[in-house]
């Protein structure tokens, strides 16, 4: 193995004891000793890769963040018409819940640090405005496709995130409480209903 | 000043200042020394009210999840439908918004402690699952006034929950954000309208 590969292979290796660190933990009881000890590395190597533990729980919401919006805008892009994409996208949920317990942990940490460290806040901050845009443009996409009446597309995108917000919110609580899935699906068409076209 | 009055406000000096520390530094992050430091109380006086930080914490979600759930029945029982009674409630966010950051804090520290500590999770399931039944029971009245369609209660409870949650943690992140009880209101307009009969 070379080097590159081995580098690459220690900073994944921190990246995920990161991530259970911090969903069993929290942020605040997680120290770099705890990770390195999960991920089996020499603090060396640790501040090798990382500046700090804020600059690893950074790098873990940017890339979960934009993996999010890299889906939705797949989705978006891929399908026929934007009821189809959003009901392909609550679809899509429950196996992301069923799988990553750590991720949903993880989720509501990032919440609590956005709310009080600025450098996590204006992490979280902008990709959610990201998916803002996405959402209204969605909305105006529907509009001109006849699909949706013309209702306020900020407004319609903005009650689209929270549904989603909301229920992952809950899920994250009890993943094994109700099929969220089911909930996203059913709940999506009551909405779709309210949005279309008489 | 008797005993009685000056224990009572004793209990509540301790119980203020562990909101204010636990939203600003997080529930793991405070100490008995900080809530005594910041109520202006002994350690003695501390335990002699809490059995632990967690007994306080337990407390505040307790009072805080009951208020919701009262504030909850009272608007349901008191406007003459369904709809109006929604409404009043999205009308009624934005003051609590606003004039209660510290809360918004506690509410993303409640989320994250329900998921790692079983007895928060308990004490915040419990509320939550009377809340999914208000809703259920809020959209089963709406559906015998006749200003909603026979849709399942369970689930078009759970899309409500779900969109006052997501509001509501999107508040929590960016409280000037934007007008959040507009957005609630012109949100549940949207929503209304997919429930109503044709």
């Amino acid at each position: 193995m070379n080097n590159d590969k081995r580098s690459i292979q220690t900073r994944n290796a921190i990246l995920n004891a990161a991530t259970n660190c911090f969903a069993a933990f929290g942020y605040s009881a997680t120290g770099v000793a705890e990770i390195c000890n999960k991920a089996m590395v020499s603090k060396g190597a640790f501040y090798y890769h990382f500046e700090s533990k804020e600059a690893v729980f950074l790098e873990l919401i940017d890339a979960w963040l934009s993996n999010l919006e890299r889906t939705l805008e797949e989705v978006v892009s891929r399908t026929e018409t934007v009821p189809e994409g959003l009901l392909e996208m609550a679809d899509n949920i429950q196996p992301v819940i069923e799988n990553n317990p750590e991720i949903m942990g993880l989720f509501l940490e990032l919440w609590t640090q956005a709310s009080r460290n600025e450098k996590v806040r204006s992490a979280t901050i902008a990709p959610y405005h990201r998916y803002q845009e996405i959402f209204a443009e969605l909305i105006q996409r529907g509009i001109n496709e006849g699909t949706f009446k013309p209702v306020e597309p900020v407004i319609a995108g903005q009650l689209l995130l929270s549904l989603f917000s909301g229920i992952f919110l809950q899920a994250a609580l009890e993943p094994g409480g109700a099929n969220w899935g089911w909930i996203m699906h059913e709940s999506l068409n009551i909405l779709l209903k309210g949005l279309s076209e008489d």
